[in-house]
C-alpha cells in the first residue's frame, strides 16, 4: 500500500496492521472535499510566491483534472485520501506533485476536508428539515378541524386536533433547524495551515484558504485546530437529537397503523409485506427509523469514548471519528427526506380518529375548570370529578351520556350548565390560551410557524 | 403518601412502586425554582381575574413564605416536589392553596421548573469556563517563552512554548462557552400555561409569567411544550462535551506529573496521598475527573435512549431526565472550579520541559521546510530528512549534533546553512504563521484571547 | 475530613477537591461488606501470627461490635468508608485499631467489598427473577386457552394464546437468571491480600480469608486483582439486559392499557391519577420502567468510557465504578420485583382480546400453509392467498365470512376445504411444531418451564 | 429491487424506501450460514416427507452449488440475502425453489443466520484469545526478571517485574475466554422452525435441524426465538470488554513508547511514520486501538437503545443488530490478532525499567511493613515512613541513598536493618504473597496459566 511517509522505516507495515490502520474506504466519502482544499492551498501557495505562479498553475489544472475525472480514477491501494490525491496528481503533473504538500501535514488537511464536508451535510440536512416542516404545516392545515383524543401516558386525557398535534412536530424541527445553523456557524473555521500542530515557517496566508473554501477565519491555534474534534461529536448529537424525535414520530406512525388504532394508512409505496402473511402492510421503514435512533446515539457514545483522555496533538485514535460522522449524517438525511415521502403519503383515518373521542372521559377536565371557573377550589373541583366519572364507569357510560337528572343524582352541588362542556369540540373550541388547541390558537401558530418557513435558514428558536 | 390525584382510585399504591415512582429527593434540587414558578402563575391569575386579587396576594405571600423559610419544612412524604409546595402551602394559607393549581398541570409545571432551573445552572457554568479561560490566559502569559516538546502520537514532533500550549485549552473553552450560551439563547422558552398538553380554556396570559421569569417568550404549542426535552439532552451533550475536554487536560496533569515525564506538580491541596506508601502524591482529582467524562457520557445516553419512540404527551418515563442532568450540571460546574484551583496551583518544571526539546529530532521538519523553501520538492526533501535523521540514530546523536562535515558525508546535497535550523528555540521562533507557535503569532491570539474575555458572554466562537 | 494518609503532606486538602473526592456517601452501602472483610482479615492475621492472638481478638471483637451498632455510629466525616470503619474501630478497640491495616491497602480492600457485595446483590437478583419467572407459569396457565392476534411489525399475522405470549417472557427471565448465575461463578474469587498492587512480604493467607468470606478462590495476580473491574461492566451489562426486556414487557402493558388496546388492565395499586384529570389511571410504573432501562444503559457507558484507556494499577477514576453499579443493581431488583407485583395484579381482558383474531386476516398464512401440503409451490400459494385477501378487504369482510361459492369466484383453484383453517383457534391448535402455539406445544413448554424452576439456580440457558 | 413478498401491494416501494430498508450490503457476510440453514431445513422437509425426497434432493443439491459458486453469483438487486439465496436457486433448480420456503418464515431463518454466524465468529475469537494468552505467558517467562515501576494513580508505587505485570493481562484475556464460551454455551440454540412467531401445522422436525446446524437444542417458544436479540447485545458486550482491556493495554504501549517512558520499542512493522517528520516512528496501531474501543461501546449502545420497549414478535428495527454485531466481532478478532503480532515484536528496554525503580521511593511500603512486622502499629510506622521520605526528598536524596547515621537522625526509632528491605529487587523478592510479584509466587501464577493453556478452551475463570 502506498504512504507518504516511511524514509526512517526499514521493515513494511505488517498486513494485518495495514488492513487495520487503512482508511481509504471511509475517507473516500470525501475526496472532492480533500481535492477543493487542496486547490485553495495549491492556490495559495503560488500567490505568496512559495512555489512559483507556473507550479501553482499546474498543480491545480492537475487537481481540476481530478475533479473531472470523478474518483473512480483514483488509487485503491493507497493508505488514506490524501495519499490516492496525491499519487494521483503525481500520474498527472509529474514531480511538481511533490510540492503541493509544502506548508501542510495531514493532520491540518484532515482537520479542514472534515469540517468543509460537514458544512455541506449540514446544509442538506438544514434543506430537508425546512421542507419537512413545510409537509407539517399543509398536513396540519389540512387537518386543521380534525378531532383526535390528546393523550398522556398513552391514555386519552383531552379531545385536541390531529393539527394541532401535527405543529408540535413542526416545532421540534424548527429547533433541529436552529441548531444545526448554529453548529455552522461555529465550525466553519479553518484548519488549513496548522501544519502538524505548530503552524509553520513558510509565509502562508490562512486567510486566503479559509476564504476560498468558504470558511469564517482560520481557527486562532494549530494545536487546538489539529486536535479538536467537538464539532463532530456536535454533529452527531445534533444527528441523535434529530433521530430521536423521528423515533418519536415514527413511533406513532407505527401504532397508529396498529388495527387497535387505524388512525393512519401509509401508502404501499412506503409499507411492506411478508413473505408468509400476504395480508401485511407493515410499517418497515417507520420501524427501522425508530430502531436506527439506537445506531445515532451508538455513534455518539463512540466518538465520545474515544476522545476522553486524549491528550493533544493529533493522536491516531480520531481517525475513528469519520465513520460515525459519516454514518449519522447519511442516516439523519435519509431519514429526514423519507419521513417527508411518509407524511406527504400518509393518510388519516379522520372519522375513526374522531370517534375515539368519545366516551372516553376526555373532556373530565372541561368539567373540573368549569367548576374552578365558578368559584370552586380546584382540588375541591377535581375530586366531584372523579366522583363523577366513576359514577359514569360503574354505569357504563360515557361523559356525554351524563342527563341532567343524573348528574343532579350523583352530584347534586353540579349545575346541569356542566354538560355544554362535555362535547369533544367544544371542549376544543375553548381551549384558546397562547399555545392551546382551539382553533384561533391553532391559528396563530400556523401563521407563526409559516412566517419562519418563509424567513430564510434557521435564525430564531420559535 | 401525599398525592395531588387519586379521586377515581380505590386502593393506595402498593409500597413498591410508590417508592419506584417517589421523586421528591431528586426533585428538591429544584424547590426553589417551582416556588418561583408558582408565585409568577398565582400572580398571573390575580391579574387576569382568573382568581379574586386577594387570593391571589395570599397565594404569593404564602409563596414567599416558602421562599423564606427554605426546603428544611416542605413535608417529606409527598410523592413530588410539586405536591410537597402545595402541601406547605395549604399548611401556611388554608384552602385557597386548592386555587393555585388552576389552568395549570404538572406537565407544564415541571417543564417549567426544569427550564428555569437548567438556565441558572448553564448561567453559573458560564461564569466559571470564563473563569477558567481567564487562568489559562494568565499561564500561558508567565509561559510565553517556556520551551517544550510539542507532540503528536504521544510522540515528540516539534518544539512549542507551553504557552502555546496551554493557549489550545484556552479555545476549547472558548467554545464551551458559546455553546452555553446559545443553549440558554434556544431553552429559554416558557412553557408554563401550556397546562395536561393542549393549553386551557381560562383566559390565561402566558406572556406574562413567560417575562415574570425571565423566559424569552412562550413556547408556541402545547403538547410540544410539555413532550419535548431535547433541550435537556442539548445540556447533557454540552456537560459531556465540557467534561471530555476536561478529561483530555486532566490525563495531561497525569501525565506531566508521571516521574517520566515530571512537568508538573500539582499542589498538596490537590493531590492525596498513600494509605500504605506514604511517599505518593497521586494526582487524584485529576484521575477523578478524567474518570468523571464517563459517568457525563452516560447520563446523555439515559436519556437519549429513554426518549427513543416516545409518543407525544407527557409520559412518565420523562421523570428520568432529571437525575441524570442534575448529575451531569454538578459535575460540569465543580469540575471547572476544580480544573481553576488545580490550573491556579500547577507548578510548571520549564527547565525539564525544555530539555526535552533537545534530542529528540524534533526539529526534523524544519530542516525538511528549509530544503523545500530552497525548491526542493517536498517529498524528496522528506526522503533526505529521513536519511539524516536514520544516520544520527545509528551514531546515537541528536540532529542539533551534526557538523558540517558530517552533514556534508551523510547528504551532500544538503547545504550546511541548513543547520542553523535545527535548534528548538530557533525551530519555534519560525512558525510565525497564523495561529503558530511563534512568538509573534502567540502575541497576536493572546490579544484576540484577551478581548474575547473581555467582551460579556460568549458571542462569537473565535 | 479524616484520611489514611497525609504523612508526606504539608497543606490540607482544598474543601472543592476534599468535596469532588469523597466517596462516603455512596460507599456507605456496603459498609456491613467493608466490616465482614475486616473481620476475615483480622483473624487470618492472627492465625498466621502476623498480629497476636489476643490483637486479632481484640480487633474481631470491636469490628462485631460495628456490625451490632449498624452504620448509624460511624463518623460522617471520613473521606471513605474504609477510613469511617477505622475510625470508628479506634474509638472502640483503640491503638491496636492500628494494626488491621497491616499486610493490606485500600486497593485491594476495595475490590474485595466490591465483589463481596455484588455478590450479595446478584444472589437476590437471581431470586427474584425466578420469582417473576413463577408468575408467568401461573399467569400461562390461567391463559392457556386465551386466545389473542400474534403481531409481528405490530400488525396481526398469526392467532395465539395469551399463555404462549406470556411464556415468551419466561424464557428471557430464564436467560437472565443463566447470566447472573455465570456472572457469580465468574466473579466471586477474592482479591484480598493483593495489598497495593504487587501482593506483601507478610506471611498471609489469603485462600483463608477467601474462604471465610465465601470467595472460590483467591484472584492470582495481585496487579489484575486490584486492576480489574470487567466483573463491575459485566454486572451492568446483566442489569441492562435484564432492564431492556423488562421495557419490552412493560411497553407491551402500557400499550394493552390504551383504550385502543384495552388488553389489559393494571390494578389501582399499580397506576397513578392525574392533577387534572381525574379519570385516568396511568401505568406510570410501567412508564418509569420502561424509561429507566436508559438508564441502565448509561450506567454500563459510564463505567466503559471510564475505564477506556485504563493503565493497569489502581487509578482513581475507578472510584467511579461504584455509583453506576449500586444504581443499576438497585434498579434491577427492584424493577423485577415491582414487574412481579403488576403481572401478579394484571387483569387481561380476554374477550377483547379473543374478538381482536376475527376480521384481521391473520389465517391467511394457514391458507397459504394448506395450499402448501397440496403441493403448490409456496410462492404460488402466497399469490393466490395474497388475491383472495385483497379480494376480501375490497368486499369489506373478512377471511373466515368467505363463502363456498365466494371463495370459487375469486380463486377457483383453490379447494372449499381450505375453509375449514380459517377459524383463529382451528389456526392455533394446528400450530404444533415444538415451540409453537398450540396446545400440546404449550403443554410440552409448560413442562419444560416448571422443570427449570424446580431445579436450584440457574444450571441451564433451556 | 426483488422482494418475496407483494401479493397485496398495488404500488412499488418508494426508491428511497427500498434504499433505506436494503440490508443486502451487510447480510452477505452471513451468506453462507443462510445457504447451510436452507441445506438443514430442506433436508428436514424431505425426511419428513414435507415436500418429496426428490424435490429435498434437489433443493439441496442446488444449494450446494451455491455454496460451490461462492456469494458472487448471487444477484445484487435482492432486497436481502435470503430473497438473493432464494433467487439463486430458483435459477438453478426452477420452479421447486418455491418449496424451500415451505414451513419456515424469514423471521426464525434471520435468528438462525445470526446464531449460526454468531458461533463460529466466537469460535473464531476465542482461538484468537488464546493464543494471545500464550503470547503473554512467552513474554513474561523471558522477563521474569525484568525489574520495572509498579504504579498506582501512575506513580510509582513499588517495584515489581515486567513478567508479573505481563501476566495480569493474561488473567484479564482468561476471563474474555471464559465470557466468549459462556456466551457460546447459552446462544448455540436453534430459531429453525419458529416460523414467522408461533411455529407452523406442518409435521417438521426441528430437533434435526437443530443438530444439522450444531446448535444444542430447539428453543423452547417460537416467539420468543424470533423476538429475542439479548445474544446480540451480550456479543456486543464481550466484544466491548475485549477492547476496553486491550484499550488499557494499548495505551500503556503508547506510554511506554513515548520517549519520557521509553520502556518498549514497537517494530517498524507496527509502527509508521509521519508525512512531514521523518524521524517519528509512531505506534499507530495501538492508538488505534485504543480509540476503537469507543466503537465497541457505541455498537452496544445502538443496539441496546434499538431493543428498549419493543414489544414482542418480528419487528423491523431488529435488522439494526447486525451492522454493529459485524462490525463489532471483526474488531475484536482483529485486534486480538494485531495485539498478538505487536505483543510479539515488542522490545522491551529492561535496563531503562530497572534504573527507573531506583530513586523513586517506591520501597517505602517495604520500609512501613518492616516496622510493622517489628510490632509498630501500622499507622504509626506510616507515618514514621512519611518522615522519613520527606526528609530524603528535602535532601534530594532517594531511600537506597540512607545511611545508618542519616536514618539515625531523621527517625532515632528506626533500626538501621531497616535499610536492607530499600533495594528493589530485595523488595520484589520479599512480595512472596500469593498473587504477588515475588518469584516464586510468579512461578506459581505461571504454572497455574499454564495448565489453563493446556486445557481446551475455557472451562474455568482462573
Amino acid at each position: 500500500m502506498k504512504k507518504l511517509w516511511g524514509g526512517a522505516h526499514r521493515e513494511p507495515l505488517s498486513p494485518s496492521a495495514e488492513h487495520y490502520g487503512n482508511s481509504l474506504e471511509s475517507d473516500l466519502v470525501f475526496w472532492l472535499e480533500d481535492v477543493h482544499g487542496s486547490i485553495a492551498h495549491a492556490m495559495m501557495l503560488g500567490e505568496t510566491g512559495i512555489i512559483t505562479k507556473k507550479e501553482s498553475a499546474l498543480l491545480v489544472k492537475g487537481l481540476k483534472q481530478i475533479v473531472a475525472e470523478g474518483p473512480g480514477k483514483l488509487p485503491t491501494d493507497a493508505e488514506d485520501i490524501h495519499t490516492a490525491v496525491e499519487m494521483r496528481l503525481k500520474k498527472i503533473v509529474g514531480e511538481v506533485a511533490g510540492k503541493l504538500h509544502t506548508a501542510r501535514s495531514r493532520n491540518d488537511q484532515v482537520a479542514t476536508d472534515t469540517r468543509f464536508y460537514l458544512d455541506g451535510q449540514l446544509r442538506l440536512l438544514e434543506g430537508f428539515v425546512k421542507l419537512l416542516q413545510k409537509k407539517f404545516v399543509a398536513q396540519a392545515e389540512a387537518h386543521f378541524n380534525t378531532l383526535m383524543p390528546g393523550s398522556t401516558h398513552q391514555q386519552h386525557a383531552q379531545p385536541i386536533t390531529l393539527g394541532f398535534h401535527l405543529l408540535a412536530h413542526f416545532w421540534a424541527l424548527q429547533r433541529h433547524g436552529w441548531r444545526i445553523a448554529r453548529l455552522r456557524e461555529m465550525q466553519s473555521y479553518s484548519p488549513l495551515g496548522s501544519a502538524a500542530l505548530a503552524g509553520t515557517s513558510f509565509p502562508i496566508d490562512r486567510r486566503r484558504t479559509s476564504s476560498l473554501l468558504g470558511f469564517t477565519a482560520p481557527i486562532p491555534n494549530a494545536l487546538d485546530a489539529t486536535s479538536d474534534r467537538s464539532h463532530v461529536l456536535d454533529a452527531l448529537h445534533i444527528c441523535a437529537q434529530v433521530m430521536t424525535d423521528l423515533s418519536r414520530l415514527a413511533n406513532e406512525l407505527v401504532l397508529w397503523s396498529t388495527p387497535e388504532f387505524g388512525w393512519v394508512s401509509l401508502p404501499d409505496s412506503h409499507t411492506t409485506g411478508s413473505s408468509i402473511m400476504p395480508q401485511k402492510r407493515n410499517p418497515d421503514f417507520a420501524e427501522l427509523m425508530r430502531g436506527r435512533a439506537g445506531r445515532a446515539v451508538g455513534n455518539y457514545v463512540s466518538v465520545a469514548t474515544m476522545m476522553k483522555g486524549l491528550v493533544l496533538g493529533y493522536n491516531r485514535d480520531t481517525q475513528e471519528d469519520k465513520p460515525p460522522l459519516f454514518d449519522s449524517l447519511d442516516l439523519a438525511v435519509a431519514s429526514v427526506l423519507l419521513m417527508w415521502e411518509m407524511i406527504a403519503g400518509a393518510k388519516f383515518n379522520t372519522e375513526r380518529m374522531a370517534a375515539a373521542t368519545r366516551g372516553d372521559f376526555s373532556t373530565a377536565t372541561d368539567l373540573a375548570d368549569f367548576l374552578a371557573e365558578k368559584g370552586v377550589p380546584f382540588r375541591t373541583a377535581h375530586e366531584q370529578v372523579g366522583k363523577i366519572v366513576r359514577a359514569c364507569i360503574d354505569r357504563k357510560i360515557g361523559l356525554e351520556d351524563l342527563t341532567p337528572e343524573l348528574l343532579k343524582k350523583i352530584a347534586p352541588k353540579v349545575p346541569k350548565e356542566a354538560l355544554k362542556v362535555l362535547d369533544p369540540r367544544a371542549s376544543v373550541n375553548s381551549r384558546e390560551s397562547e399555545g392551546g388547541t382551539g382553533p384561533k390558537a391553532v391559528a396563530k401558530q400556523l401563521r407563526q410557524a409559516k412566517a419562519l418557513l418563509k424567513a430564510e435558514g434557521f435564525k430564531k428558536p420559535y
